[in-house]
């Protein structure tokens, strides 16, 4: 029987369609590998053929914009926004507009090629979180910026367009509509029962644990893997530290290592699951210079790409997703006994 | 320099990335056909292979269930919810579900497996208009069902599994978020000023005609097709009437041959524009059984597929739109002048 799940955070509700039920292996992903522009503008060598670097972890002795680093954030060469500029808001009639003035990052992860996310060794994942905290704090001396959305398209099914491991930040001067949302329906939650809606998700989904029908996935060093009870899409994971945090760039300090470990463990696992499936990844945090929030709780979004959208979706907001969270959580729990 | 925009009903801002603008020619779009299953289940002849039709336009004398048709409905064998039973809300804890009630249909468009819906005569489009009216009407008799949402997906790329024209519809017992977003965003609209926010729209879209910046593309016999001022996509389109119209089902009257003309030539403009583009469509019409809405106007939603949707915008809700709504609009719009 199929299920209607209501999300607890946004209200958003999606249908759980076990009629359409799918294994793992029947999901056919595209193939990973966007275009190989070779040589490749993030490689080492190429330094000159990308902005000048605004952050880098280098080999002692080198120097910017050349070989010798580990980690390189550099502008967006076709920015979606123009960091240069006064923010200019005008109305038209019904209309609101305003100049697209904004900050666009890539964070180029590794000098190697070849690697990923999942693959890389913990000490660099270690420094990607690190470089995206730094920029966030960074940016955030920004006035006229309210939001840095950091997120990740891995594949070029999932919008990917170079192959060398790259993350992405775009700073804005608006909260984006779904952390507005996500805020709202928090604060709602919170108004009502002065607890936050993530830290009452969380004792739910702990209480669940070791019954079949869970949704947690592993947990390690105050961080935890899950499957959200009402998913959009298959495989649908959240990351979120077990004790309540509102704002990644001021929360992370020494958990850096758990979340690293916790998010490659997860990103092999799918791997593993789903045959190297392209995904999307977002970072969810508090708006930029808030105070501490008691009812916002930072989180990671992990998507991977194995189905298509479609004008129910477009047309709705309604998702239909053909595998139940249990059953994806089991997949990504099996052989491993990582729950604590 | 790129622009920020807000949606005026639901409130969604879009980033309008001139930086990254393209012309029509540069979207590669994926071939339109989706995989042929031989012969197809729609097709004439092959009526005892799909479940039993709920409505069709038949032949005199021609029997249910057997060939002689113009137009089919009948129930999707996969069904995304059932149709059997009673409601069920019920809690756990933070979260809310109900059991997947529901009605989810298909409307064979055309005997006709090589048509599609750009290409079919207009009187073949008022049927297939007429036939989602009347399926609307018949669901809003089952008092469990609080929407339908009518759709199509046209293309592999779009989510059609099957090539022979059709579109769907699903009844739920929810009213789909996106609706939620409008009605409450027309609401608050239509408090403060007594106007429908779309009656509004069209009235400062029509002071623009002639304008070289326009969004208006074609109007016909009390129907408009126009680029919304802050599009998620490239070549995103609107149909409305002209004249305040909350429910689709009870307006649509004498208006269908114009709608159907307006439709049609649109679809062959963008088909025309665009290299024959997978491409979405969804009704938004006002909840079942709602009393004749002052601030609700439906509307067609028509989406082309040319881009991809990555990590930014699942984890954001914001959109990076590369073509601005008044160039679509001109590419639309040319080499005709319908707009009276």
């Amino acid at each position: 029987m199929p299920e209607l799940r209501r999300d607890p955070v946004v209200g958003r509700w999606v249908i759980i369609s076990t009629e359409r039920s799918r294994r793992p292996s029947d999901f056919a992903t595209a193939p990973v590998r966007p275009q190989t522009i070779d040589p490749c503008v993030f490689c080492p060598g190429q330094e000159s053929r990308t902005p000048e670097e605004i952050l880098a972890v280098r080999t002692p002795g080198s120097a910017p914009n050349g070989p010798g680093w580990e980690l390189r954030v550099v502008p967006n060469k076709f920015p979606a926004l123009r960091i240069e500029g006064e923010l200019e808001p005008a109305g038209e009639g019904v209309y609101d507009r305003m100049n697209g003035i904004g900050a666009h990052e890539v964070i180029i992860e590794t000098p190697d090629h070849n690697a990923s996310l999942a693959g890389l060794p913990e000490t660099q994942v270690v420094t990607v979180l690190e470089a995206w905290r730094q920029r966030m704090v960074d940016l955030q001396k920004d006035a006229r910026f309210e939001y840095v959305s950091v997120f990740k398209n891995h594949g070029e099914a999932a919008g990917a367009s170079l192959e060398h491991p790259h993350s992405q930040l775009i700073a804005t001067p608006i909260v984006p509509t779904m952390v507005e949302q996500e805020l709202e329906g928090a604060l709602r939650h919170f108004r009502m029962k002065k607890r936050c809606i993530w830290c009452d998700i969380i004792r739910q989904e702990m209480q669940g644990k070791g019954h079949g029908l869970g949704r947690l996935i592993l947990g390690e060093g105050g961080f935890l893997a899950l499957c959200p009870y009402a998913p959009r899409f298959p495989f649908e994971t959240w990351i979120l530290p077990e004790s309540h945090r509102s704002s990644y760039e001021d929360a992370l300090g020494t958990d850096r290592q758990a979340l690293a470990r916790v998010l490659g463990e997860l990103l092999r696992r799918m791997n593993q699951v789903l045959g190297d499936p392209p995904w999307n990844l977002s970072l969810h945090s508090a708006p930029l210079r808030s105070p501490t929030l008691d009812h916002f709780h930072w989180h990671l979004e992990i998507i991977p790409k194995v189905t298509k959208v479609a004008g129910f979706e477009w047309g709705t907001g309604f998702f239909i997703n053909p595998t139940p969270p249990e059953e994806a959580a089991r997949y990504l729990r099996a052989g491993q006994s990582r729950v604590t």
